[in-house]
């Protein structure tokens, strides 16, 4: 083993890697490359059609420990954390492939269970499985890939402008209490049904796209995290106030018993899989008017983009603080 | 862990997935699924489009070791084996997606030297690298996922037509005499750029399927393990001449060293990563005319295809016998 420099984090390991893919040569005909590294998928434009293609890997004992979850929630995890994906561009899911490195012992109902909970996952949301990989090894690593498309422009990260108002679907936080729980030992204190079961936000993303979305991402390593990169990319700041977040009822009862904050508790978050939507605000009325009756699905305005590089937090009695440091990185963190 | 049944062998596997994958209901307009599990690549018509989509994970001490391979090798390896996929079809490649988990003491130099490696390949056979997933692992694992096209229909595994005559493009045996060179701790006994570079016969594969191939996959598990995959999916059985296959002068010269039988060490091979293609007689013979003069890949028939489920081998003898069990398996082999 070389040590050659101090361990980087995830978005420091995917700027080190984006730095070196320079521009490629010719692609085949009609094939041309909308966005490469940096958003929630790449974008491929073939003839007319707009293609999503996105990636995503979960370790054994890094992502999940098969001694929490069961075989038909962990594939329903591993497909959904990647239609999450698709759905923060604001497109529509079209096929997976499912590469899985597994021990001789779970190649048996194990495996069953875990393909019929991913095929739960594909037939809910209109997803083909068509093909993959499998190996063995000795720690478990699930990885999926995913193929949508979205009709008309994709909503990247670097589109929030000045003045736009910062929206969230669904409630923050539901998921970080499951984590918690599990840690602390006491998987029995609250349901895990949002952290083993994520909902990706497909409606609610082709919603917000037709009704003017300047910015999208999805919430997998908590808004405290994720926000940053949106803010980044788009070269502005924002200021959340944390008496409107949306707190999962969950969040909400683990953090009152472990003394913790709720409203911050939901702001470190992570696993949320909810959708992070910047709008001007005459859209963003719009879409508090129609997204919720048009998907069932909440949908809160908990702050504004500013023209100042920071992110501020406005707490419940006026006063602003910057956020406490935190979030989800798979090179930092460790459950 | 629960031990259900036997520990399984990689087909069974894969079947084991596919047929719980049933149809899924409707995709997005315009998109059909061509050919789902069980070939090369999967195969999605995108409007106008022929895309391919594969997928394949390396997993270190079961496809490599650390100690053995450089890493801008294991970063041209990790791409050119997808590549191969995308040939074997007869199709061109068009972008690639890359997660890799990884130990922190590998996120500095040698990540940027697996990068150099990945990105060296991408540029041989232009292919843009367009995303991906970076995270933590005690044990390495690389995941490439690639886009593909064709214009007109992909080479299938199930085309071959008792009659047909069967080809290889290249000479076999020289990645196995390397990686046998390393598990004996002799990796100066001989050259083994085959097996950590192999070449994906990008060209040779378009030229193939422009000339009328009927069947055509890549040689990954080795001759004696993947020519029974193509039979299978076609219903059809071969002979195969064991005095005209093509022995690369590594396998040879390590073969002969062993005292193995320089032949029968080619066709057992493995991660030869060259092309197995059928053919009509009058297409085979326009193929050896003209392959090999276009792309400067060697193309060699070895045998024919035959109405018996059986595989035969011919010895120089002019004795025939069953093949001998093998091939590389990561549920059933180890290195």
């Amino acid at each position: 083993m070389r040590v050659d420099v101090p361990p980087m984090g995830e978005g420091a390991l995917i700027e080190r890697i984006a730095a070196r893919a320079k521009a490629i040569g010719q692609l085949p005909q009609g094939f041309v490359v909308a966005e490469g590294i940096g958003d929630d998928t790449a974008v491929l434009q073939v003839g007319s059609h707009t293609l999503l293609w996105a990636a995503d890997m979960l370790v054994e004992s890094i992502h999940f420990r098969l001694d929490w979850i069961d075989p038909a929630s962990l594939g329903w995890k591993a497909l959904a954390v990647n239609l999450s994906d698709i759905a923060a561009m604001g497109g529509a899911p079209v096929g997976a492939l499912l590469s899985i490195a597994l021990a001789p012992e779970y190649t048996g109902t194990w495996l069953d269970g875990f393909t019929d909970g991913l095929l739960e996952c594909a037939r809910a949301f209109g997803v083909a499985l068509l093909g993959g990989d499998t190996n063995r090894a000795p720690r478990m690593v699930i990885e999926v890939s995913v193929l949508g498309m979205v009709e008309g422009a994709p909503v990247l990260r670097r589109g929030a402008q000045v003045g736009d108002w910062i929206l969230v679907t669904g409630a923050l936080g539901a998921s970080r209490a499951g984590l918690q729980a599990l840690l602390t030992g006491a998987p029995n204190a609250l349901d895990l049904t949002p952290h083993f079961r994520p909902v990706p936000r497909l409606q609610a993303g082709a919603r917000a796209r037709a009704l003017g979305a300047t910015a999208m991402m999805d919430l997998s390593d908590g808004l405290a995290a994720d926000l940053p990169k949106l803010l980044r990319a788009s070269g502005c700041g924002a200021i959340i106030r944390l008496s409107q977040l949306p707190i999962h009822p969950l969040a909400h009862q683990w953090a009152t018993a472990t003394g913790a904050d709720p409203a911050l508790f939901a702001f470190l978050g992570g696993e949320d899989y909810e959708l992070l939507i910047t709008a001007p605000p005459e859209h963003a009325r719009r879409m508090l008017e129609q997204l919720p009756a048009q998907t069932g699905v909440a949908l809160t305005v908990i702050g504004e983009v500013t023209d100042t590089p920071e992110l501020w937090l406005e707490h419940p009695d006026g006063t602003r603080t910057s956020p406490p440091a935190a979030g989800w990185d798979h090179f930092q963190a460790h459950p």
